[in-house]
């Protein structure tokens, strides 16, 4: 419905612009991606970061959401997972449903999808009923849309976000979390086919300098993105929550890379 | 049930012929489908595009229809769907329910089966929960019917497309869309195999010329279907509402292609 | 339930006999099998045929009773299918559920398994499910028992037809439908093994000669047969109405088959 | 439950130890094993049998039990079952519910496994529901655990016969029915780790001699056992319940082999 | 659930730290397991060496709990398990439901995962539901998590072992139970991405010698584990109650290897 994109906005884009703070990463790559910072293995730790950042949700599991979460940012919980352990066919299977998500606190719920894999069919299915309890309890469904497998050899590729994007749109998503094209103008295709449903850039690996992941948010925000689901390129750094205030003056504040780096040197 | 044809023919067919104009390219072929007319992308388009033509319907997927659907043309909720990035074995499950697709104004459901396929036991299976809801919410069911995998080689082959005709008769559809076979001697064949099921041709890929898509068209009405859904044929022209019009002088007035063509030139 | 092949009796063997025209070709087959006599695609010539033949019943699947049935001829309702164009490891699963067969006016419902299969184990599970449905609103189950990949190696083996037989038996049926074995001991045996379930011997592809076919069906009655599950080798025929009637003298009127080949001469 | 292997040696093994005739072979062997005496195609015969030679009770599957059952012989209902003609990876799969067994008659419900399958958990899976279904209904599980498939390269190898005893154990039998070890220390241990579960030893194809079937029974009581659960052993002699009676007396009369092979000379 | 936490705790861990007797291994392993001491192959001496060496808790399957469980120590009951006769891909699926646990006796129940198998989701995927009914039965849910098959390639390396941690508290558990890694410095990575989760460390094989298994229980206590769940290092020992008694030492007693071993010569 066009209400649980308004929902949705009302809840994570309070300025008009989203940054969440995702953090499923223990399920999906795996402790070692909390090495670089060890802070960051800490639920409360995120937490503290995503509340003092100002950012607008944070994303967990279904585990550490009810260990650790708090109320105090808005939860998107992710409803599906799989390990990077697993080398077969992509799939991830929800081990959460609407209704404990809501019981967990939730204001969103999230669902992965691999478009192109061989299990494609298989999480469609899923989603009919993922779709049909987040309707019934009237919360907003986010899709992580991620093809991979089948025809996909590039997941970056300008025409496979953009199809991406649109596959999301057509199954329901009330936002959607896609991967970055590279550049602002093929992204703001992908934009475009999304339609009405709000569009967020998955932050993706800690990049090489900081300035080239701020270069892709700011490219992400100019092509028309809602904003950005970001999570190793914030918590991977040791002075985060000095970079996430950096993030917050290009996403919200409209500000320009070379004006936020030369606010930092 | 007889009643459900008839229940289909009252509001697709009020002119005692059909157009439908189909729309789940989105899902089924990606937002590259779209770029010969941008405009195309928007769903809004397209249900404008299809008031002003006159058409009887609009085939949306779950997400299109709950965030742009409007009322003003007759909805077939197209329950199931694949990505053209899946090369596995052809499978389409549904991704929304019948009582979802009235909620979302439909006035008919469709179905994609694949018969052929390693998984045609599985469309069959949820085959039957569909038709049993269509019954029990009397809506009528559209069967896409198009044999892919096992023993097909030629997917338009007369032989083929007769019989993509007589299952989707046999399984149960008011109404069905088959693929052309060239000739309407023997897609008559498939119209009569199908018995009292409306038979309309699906539009395929974007033809050389006009002329070849008119020819088509008048070619399938010529061998007894009820009409056509066409997608590509029409919305990824820049003229599409005029190319529209020209259609309907020969689905619904009894043209014949060289009438049309001469009024255009 | 023992009361279920009175039952089965009661309607499908008034004379003692039963003769049933199959018309399940449609979507096992395809059309193709409708070429020799065009008339037989018409599912209404069929129920004429039928009842101006006298036979018992009829074998419709859903769609087809849906469309067509009338109630001039007691039907049996086939609920499982799969196609021709369908080359993967056997197996056919129910498109149409035993309440819904009794709303379309069936006497009996029909089922198909393929011992033997890869996906035998899938059969005999949904099985479970059509036998637990027939005896809740009592009505016979009649098991198309087909013997097929696997060890199989020859479908009509005098001890493959007898296992089929004999499964059928062990699972439930209240009528079974089995290929002919070639001769009369053998499948005397078969009809033995069946013990108290009624044998129908399946009709099969349309033999080269009338009397070749009514060798098998006096064959299949003097080795204790119910009667025949007959399609092709009557509506294939232009004559069919004729042959029907030559069919009958065997069946009911215990003629042999130089007499009724006389009779025709 | 302990009570309900109370409730079944209360009803199988009145004088302290059990025969059982088994005969599910019309589903998992085929006709074939009755040619050797063909009354015994005859579901009426094996009960007389039963009766006449004062078994504790027999096995059917649900077909056989519906149209032949008579309520003289305590009935073990057969839930699952495959052919011989499959040869895919073992599975079997129940085609009878717990409930339906209860009301053809049965006084316990027996279930297959085949440990070391690639379907192995696929039959936990249901075993589950039918354990579960068995404690709704107050009726005893009998397990037939039979190792298959995977690292079993030899069913009867005393270590796979000793696991197969142990798996029905932790899976929650009632009683169970395992092959014979070849001699009786070593199926004393698979009785050993059986624990508290009452172990019947399979009986398997027909022996060349008399006495080497005698010699097995002998070892299975010697080691322990309650009893056997023999079919072919039995019915496949003409001579069948003077057979059985010696059996009798080496069951439940504590005979040697010698002195009962002594008295039949 | 952090009350599910605490309600485990109160329960298993009484002196602050846990021992449970592991007894799954009658099916996992076989009876060989009970070899090197025969009367381990007894539930009933399992019971009485738990609660004579004052262990906090048993884990049984559920057919040995049914038949053997007396309440005097508190009961794990595990609701997964396959057999090691097993070689395809990894894969455990529920024998017992959470309820029927609790009816049994059980005061938390266990479920194995192994992220990396092929059927990694389909775990994940019957796990949502025994956490749903976890929750609703208000017991604490313990996860043995073992990554195996997919990427791994060593199921005790660190990096593994820190996953495997994650895993169990990302998707719900309210204790784990995790395979040692070796040193206690990489273990206690494990323990701290397992947050607030109490982690156990499982026993294992039998090492070679009593020193080895008592170092690696006291490099898991010293890395943070709350205890260990051990079954072969205590029964497969002819004096297991010592042995269990100095393993108390070692986890209740703060004692350290050389002192517990000191006091034993």
């Amino acid at each position: 419905m066009v209400d649980l994109i308004e929902k949705f906005l009302r809840t994570f884009a309070r300025r008009g612009r989203s940054i969440i703070l995702a953090y499923d990463h223990g399920i999906e790559h795996g402790p070692a991606d909390f090495m670089d910072n060890p802070d960051s293995a800490d639920p409360g730790y995120i937490l503290k970061l995503a509340r003092e950042a100002g950012f607008d949700g944070v994303v967990f599991q279904r585990g550490v959401a009810e260990k650790y979460y708090d109320g105090s940012v808005p939860l998107i919980l992710k409803l599906n997972g799989k390990t990077g352990l697993y080398n077969g066919e992509p799939i991830s299977v929800a081990n959460c449903s609407v209704e404990e998500a809501i019981s967990l606190g939730a204001s969103a719920v999230g669902y992965t999808i691999y478009p192109g894999s061989g299990y494609e069919w298989r999480m469609f299915e899923e989603l009919r009923t993922i779709k049909r309890d987040a309707l019934r309890f009237d919360i907003p469904l986010i899709i992580w849309s991620y093809p991979r497998g089948g025809k996909v050899t590039n997941e970056t590729a300008p025409e496979v976000v953009a199809y991406a994007a649109r596959i999301a749109l057509e199954v329901g998503a009330d936002a959607m979390k896609i991967k970055y094209t590279g550049d602002p103008k093929t992204f703001s295709w992908a934009v475009k086919v999304a339609g009405k449903v709000p569009v967020l850039m998955s932050g993706g690996p800690k990049t090489r300098t900081e300035e080239e992941f701020l270069r892709q948010v700011y490219g992400a925000i100019e092509a028309g993105a809602l904003g950005i689901a970001v999570g190793r390129n914030v918590w991977q750094r040791r002075d985060a929550l000095k970079f996430a205030r950096v993030l917050s003056e290009i996403v919200y504040g409209n500000k320009k890379v070379v004006e936020v780096l030369g606010g930092q040197s």
